[in-house]
């Protein structure tokens, strides 16, 4: 991986000279079409050795280009709202929205290297470094070009650099502890870098190891290898055009699907159910003052058919909690700057922090229903979508926020009925639109579209509870059981680990 | 202020019974109606003396409104990020979109309150109060609707509820520390909110003051005047409609502007220029690596008619930073969410972190600019800006962030010659457009315009620096020398007064 980046590559001023400038201003050019078309984001990643020169590339390509329509960032030590969340949630924060440019120092590399070498937690490394895989597959699915630089520079190269920089007043506060670090395990970190490019190393988004040496050298290298990567990327075929080949999901060929086999019709009377809610709030109110509760976070989910009760639902949850505590997300269309961004950007900017919790009001999962069923998501959008849920809800879990799923089902009657009565009441005429006449036509298509959704994304650590709902009150409290269910095992997990 | 709260209002629970569902339905249906028009956000503050039912207060409002569109907010110690920026930037983030409701607990008050008890910083308690009034000024210009609930309580029927609740094992884990002090402290704290309430009573933004002993009396009070507020909101004729009737600024009657005056065409020779260039880019690159930058921060705003050489300005500085420390900002039409916030939401959201810089290409000011020209912002709300602006450009100073602010003036002959030289180029041609051209047309009104915005906005703490660019290499050695002046300026002020 790194034998390349030590042969002592060069430069020379007079050929660096004459291929700057063209270089310069083609990247210029190109960094307006993408500006133009807006139909993709860049994503360039510096990693590499200390001093092999990250902190001058990023600059020079702030020079070149137009520094407007780029940003960079570095990553230190998280913040307090960032170690409130999943670790991926500050790397999404980030993500240039399509025609743009950001230029990331260590990026998601950051993270998982420090945690390998400082301790021998080689699982959770694998796990990170899988996980990063999957996110970068995705970013490329979704469009994105993502470049990764890897500059380099050999141990003795290093060394010699650090002596000199150290040696000179001028010169010596660029060399950190950290640094120095890094030179004394050069080896060490040098092997545990190369399996790591090496597993990320995919078609999509390759590690592009570069001799940090030499400046001209690393500049015409890293800057060629941009402008090809860029002007390929829009070269492609679209998006739409390459995927419409994916096969379809067929449904059983019995016919018989998952949803169809549900129980609809559990009855409550309405006095069990008055004493059951006020019980069943009362313990719900207990778990989230629970001193363990500030450890964890909560993300609720709501999916069903128009009419099925969640929003009635939804608010037998909020009734038990403190205003302060909790966010309703409702999800409707998404905004200009949302849909600038990957499918999941939207729902990671409303995660929950520690001891908080949000209920989502429909959610991702509108990806592989409503999107798949009216056709605003390719096919190998929405089949892709399942894994990469997987992939969101297993970030959430490992940061202590449980996810809970809930599909209320109701029959085609019933939603029937409810569209009727919702008419004849004054004010509860907005809940019923003509869009939703138009979704009761593709009923069927729901059931189907659902019940892949189920087999395809109830997980062990986020299954989907499934609801009979044709009876509200039956509904409200198994939703308020399931809920208060998930967080008291959690609570007890926590104790038991301590 | 507080007397009327004193006197022991009470409801019984059969007019509760008779009002309470009436009332519930009307807001469910009001917050619909609101959502549906999404022209003027609502924002309830709640504050009060503990236990007087802020928290209830807020639980029966997401109870008996939809919760899907209210977001609740309580502020605690700020967070890193809120600490590194100006105090009212954590209030700007949580502001709701037009359409939407949030509920503040405490809200901007707890901080001045909070100062004024701990100490004896009466000014800054002033000050704070000012800019408080202000803030609210313009939440209420922009159309926003600000309700400000003082829920209050006597001092010995705080005094008896505290004992109450302590006594019972259930309930004593209600009472806080701070509650306790609030009740040892009352007659002191209850004469600073006075002062503060009394201060703070606009026509706009009334404070609306509710004896918060009987529950149902409080449930009643709160959500009437909420209901009512919201309804006369929606009845008022629109914005537009109330503010044609401002009178227009006027020019000078000879015809004589500020802009006319300058002189603009200072010469510098390519190899001075050279020399300047090298030494400013090093001083400024020295001054952002003083130990003492990391608690300061610098905006720096650019505006110019077209072709007037920001970009390329903005480029030589940038290229004396650190990729890592500064971002640019273009300013072009707000987007979909920027458009359902106050005007100065959007600048709000780029302010820099402490120890950063954020350049603006084109900036807030296009409010006094574009916008009056064009006529895209009634008179009445540029008018106004100009105020605003002045404010918001103070908080970022009291904050420790300068504001260096550069109008590049060039001559109608130079704008021509740049223009035919940016079509005649192959690479410049995305840069002219027939919007320029339209602009030049109105070359008078803008020159009229920027006049007018350099009287009013030239403030002592950040004055507009009016640099001849007729000849671009000396902008750039005007405008790097200026920022470093300002900066080096503002690192030597901190040192004394340690």
């Amino acid at each position: 991986m790194f034998d390349s980046a030590e042969l002592g590559h060069k430069v020379d001023k007079e050929t660096y000279r004459q291929k700057e400038p063209i270089l310069r201003q083609e990247l210029l050019e190109t960094q307006y079409q993408l500006l133009d078309r807006a139909d993709f984001p860049v994503v360039i990643l510096l990693g590499g050795v200390p001093t092999a020169g990250k902190g001058e590339m990023a600059n020079l390509l702030m020079e070149w280009m137009d520094p407007r329509h780029i940003a960079s960032h570095a990553f230190g030590p998280p913040n307090d709202e960032e170690r409130s969340r999943p670790p991926m949630w500050r790397y999404w924060r980030t993500l240039p929205p399509k025609g743009k440019i950001a230029i990331l120092f260590g990026g998601w590399y950051a993270g998982p290297m420090w945690e390998y070498l400082s301790g021998k937690r080689t699982l959770e490394f694998e796990r990170e470094i899988e996980r990063i895989a999957r996110f970068e597959k995705m970013l490329a699915d979704e469009g994105g070009l993502l470049l990764k630089f890897w500059l380099h520079l050999s141990g003795d190269v290093l060394k010699k650099r650090l002596k000199k920089l150290s040696a000179d007043e001028l010169t010596a506060w660029r060399v950190s502890d950290e640094d120095r670090w890094f030179s004394r395990h050069y080896e060490q970190i040098i092997d545990a870098s190369r399996s790591m490019l090496m597993r990320t190393n995919q078609a999509d988004a390759p590690w592009r190891v570069v001799e940090g040496e030499d400046a001209q050298f690393r500049a015409l290298s890293v800057g060629e290898q941009i402008l090809d990567a860029v002007k390929h990327h829009m070269a492609r075929p679209s998006v739409r055009q390459m995927r419409v080949e994916t096969a379809p999901l067929l449904p059983p060929v019995d016919g018989l699907r998952l949803l169809d086999t549900l129980p609809l019709d559990q009855n409550l009377e309405r006095n069990d159910y008055k004493a059951q809610l006020e019980a069943m709030q009362g313990r719900l109110n207990l778990l989230t003052r629970h001193p363990r509760f500030q450890d964890m976070a909560v993300v609720v989910v709501f999916e069903g058919m128009d009419a099925a009760g969640k929003g009635g639902a939804i608010r037998r949850i909020t009734a038990a909690l403190d205003a302060r505590q909790y966010r309703v997300v409702p999800i409707a269309a998404p905004t200009e700057e949302e849909r600038a961004q990957p499918y999941l950007w939207r729902f990671w900017r409303h995660l929950p922090a520690k001891g908080r919790i949000t209920v989502f009001d429909r959610s991702w999962y509108g990806r592989v229903l409503v999107e798949r069923i009216e056709g605003f998501a390719p096919r190998a959008d929405w089949m892709r979508a399942y894994g990469e849920i997987n992939d969101f809800e297993a970030q959430l879990d490992d940061a202590n926020t449980i996810v809970v799923k809930f599909w209320l089902a109701i029959s085609k009657d019933e939603q029937l009925a409810r569209f009727q009565s919702r008419e004849q009441t004054e004010w509860k005429r907005f809940k019923i639109t003509e869009e939703d006449w138009r979704n009761r036509d593709k009923w069927d298509d729901y059931i189907t579209a659902a019940s892949d959704m189920v087999d395809r994304t109830s997980t062990l650590r986020a299954p989907w509870h499934l609801i009979g709902a044709n009876n509200k009150n039956h509904a409200r409290i198994r939703i308020l059981e399931t809920l208060c269910d998930a967080i008291e095992a959690r609570l007890g997990k926590k104790e038991k680990k301590r």
